[in-house]
Parts: C-alpha cells; sequence; structure tokens
C-alpha cells in the first residue's frame, strides 16, 4: 500500500507532450500503468499500437483518435477513450486549446510499436 | 474503438457512495475497469479485496486507507493510492467534504471478496 503525490505532466522529448507517469511498475505494479499527459494543440503522438487495451479519459480540451483506414473518432473533455488491444491508432489534438488526458494500460511497464511492428523506445518510465 | 460520455456519479445501495462504472467488461474491455466515485464525508466503503490490482487518483476531498492491523494512510488531491491485488483495505472520507476519486483495476469484471473470503456482490456494472 502507498500513496503518491501526483508530479505534474512536463514537457517531454516529443514534440508537444508533456508526460507524468501517476503510476507503473517503478511503484511495485504488475498489472496497471497509468499517464498523465497534455498534448499541445496542433500536437500528436505517433501513430502505435500497445499489447495491452488503453483507457484515456479527457479531462479538458479536445482531440481525435484516428485508427484503421481513415477511420476517425472526435472527443473531449468528460469522454472517456477505449482502444482495444495491439489496435494502431494515433491521438491528435485538433482543437485549439491543450488536451488533458489521463490514460490506463493493462500491462506494466508498457510495450508500444510503430506501425511497422518495430518497438518504440519510449522516453519516460511506463 | 469508441468513445463514451461520462456519465456523472449516482447514488448507489452503498451508503454515502455515489459510482458510475466508466468503463468496463460492459464496453468490450477485458483487461481494465474503471470507477468514478463520490464518498460522502463520515461514509466508508465496506472491508475488503480484490482478486487484481486497483490504483485510486483522487480530485477533490480527502480520506483515509485503513489495511493491515491498524495501519493507516491518510491521502487527498492530487494523490495516488495504490493497493496490491489481494490485500484487505477501506477507504474512508474522514474530511469535512466529499471525497471524489477515480479507481482503475487490473481485471473486469471485478470480483470484491469481504474479509471472511464470500465475495461481495456490489450493486453496479464492474
Amino acid at each position: 500500500m502507498q500513496v503518491i503525490s501526483n508530479t505534474t505532466p512536463a514537457a517531454s522529448p516529443i514534440r508537444g507532450i508533456q508526460h507524468t507517469t501517476l503510476a507503473g511498475s517503478n511503484q511495485g505494479l504488475k498489472q496497471l500503468s497509468i499517464w498523465q499527459q497534455v498534448i499541445d494543440p496542433g500536437c500528436a503522438t505517433p501513430p502505435h499500437s500497445h499489447e495491452c487495451e488503453e483507457v484515456a479519459m479527457c479531462t479538458a480540451g479536445s482531440g481525435e483518435l484516428l485508427f484503421g483506414d481513415g477511420k476517425k473518432l472526435e472527443f473531449g473533455a468528460n469522454q472517456t477513450v477505449i482502444i482495444p488491444a495491439h489496435a494502431l491508432h494515433q491521438i491528435v489534438n485538433s482543437g485549439d486549446q491543450p488536451m488533458h488526458a489521463v490514460a490506463v494500460f493493462g500491462k506494466t511497464p508498457v510495450a508500444v510499436y510503430l506501425p511497422d511492428g518495430q518497438p518504440l523506445d519510449l522516453p519516460w518510465a511506463t
């Protein structure tokens, strides 16, 4: 059992993405990883997939979830995005305000893969 | 892939606990369940355990995590509580404001057990 004081998302090497890992393998977890991110307007994650499910809760701003062959779902504050395991996707801040989200993963650490199947080495503890 | 509009936590049969399930097995998830709850001042969860990890992010108010043989950890807004699988615990709102939290579980549906090992049949979809 432990109580952790959340750290504020801070600039990462991925342009326009501020990140903090609220909890994950570094905190002794074996099943869950939880990230908090802010994506600046006009910025995006790389297209990628995970070997586990992701649920992202948007708390402010808005964005688009791109997937499949040109498919798109829009989301905003107080909406929750469900991404199945192994599903290629990209999250874009298409709005004019910072997009804030808490993302939950069903494994820890979280393995991330680029569209060509190569692992993406993330610049934060997952 | 789907986007869900969050529902606001609503009164449950457990006194002083407002609950909504943001995502879980009913939304097609296989690894994760995510709940949002408000616990009124002076109210508490029953003492219980899960067969999976729980991570609870407190977004407003404050509370106490009771566990083990009389152990206690205090938490408040912008703090995250980590509860290992199978660990008996109780969350109490010991403050004078409603305590808001988002709780994430590493399985779905979430099996919950009372201290005597009997399953607790929760009054919401987990």
